[in-house]
């Protein structure tokens, strides 16, 4: 049964804010079939919008992986709360996986990043 | 003239989220000299503390880079008031680098950590 992947971003009534999220989903939307962003407030697709879709695509197995550095408020009560309802309106099972920056990787990327800037001030 | 950069996260009074930041900026305190990391609001140390803590190291000149994945309002707003204040109370100059997640190494490691949760479930 096919699992689709939701890279979950918080969402904002600023552009700017919903441009980033997008370019920094594109990798994974390009390498990772069976994809896509929602947001979870004040900007589109809402949660809700992509498991409605992909409910129509006959998909009933979703993973969220949350765009956030760490798990606050959000994560810990209103994300659970918003996949409770969910499931229970479109009859789906919801994975929440850990927010990214709980990956080491993150670390990482954040370190080449300083490191990278480091060396453009310098030059 | 040294120039300390300093890891700017949100902050909360959640331990668990400033583990998850204390975590994310290890990796650059570790390979970058004169770096910090520091809270905006509630957890310590504060921005405040760590550029008093400069000034009495010698330090004039500082480099902050926001743990964020990207800029709303804390970034467009509250931060700049901030280092206005902290550049007239400590006699400093502090320069706001763009958040973490402008940088597109940061989707190349969101995508690298969504693939790796993929294989981790499938095996």
């Amino acid at each position: 049964m096919s699992n689709r992947i939701i890279l979950l971003a918080h969402g904002s009534s600023d552009k700017r804010w919903c441009e980033t999220f997008e370019n920094l989903a594109t990798p994974t939307l390009t390498a990772v079939a069976d994809s896509r962003i929602a947001y979870m407030e004040l900007a589109e697709p809402s949660l809700d919008d992509i498991v409605a879709e992909g409910v129509k695509d006959g998909v009933h197995q979703f993973t969220i992986v949350p765009l956030f550095l760490a798990a606050g408020r959000h994560l810990r009560k209103d994300v659970p709360a918003m996949i409770e309802g969910l499931e229970a309106t479109h009859g789906v099972t919801i994975e929440l996986a850990p927010p990214i920056g709980e990956n080491p990787q993150l670390g990482e990327a954040i370190k080449d990043v300083v490191v990278q800037q480091l060396g453009a001030n310098k030059s």
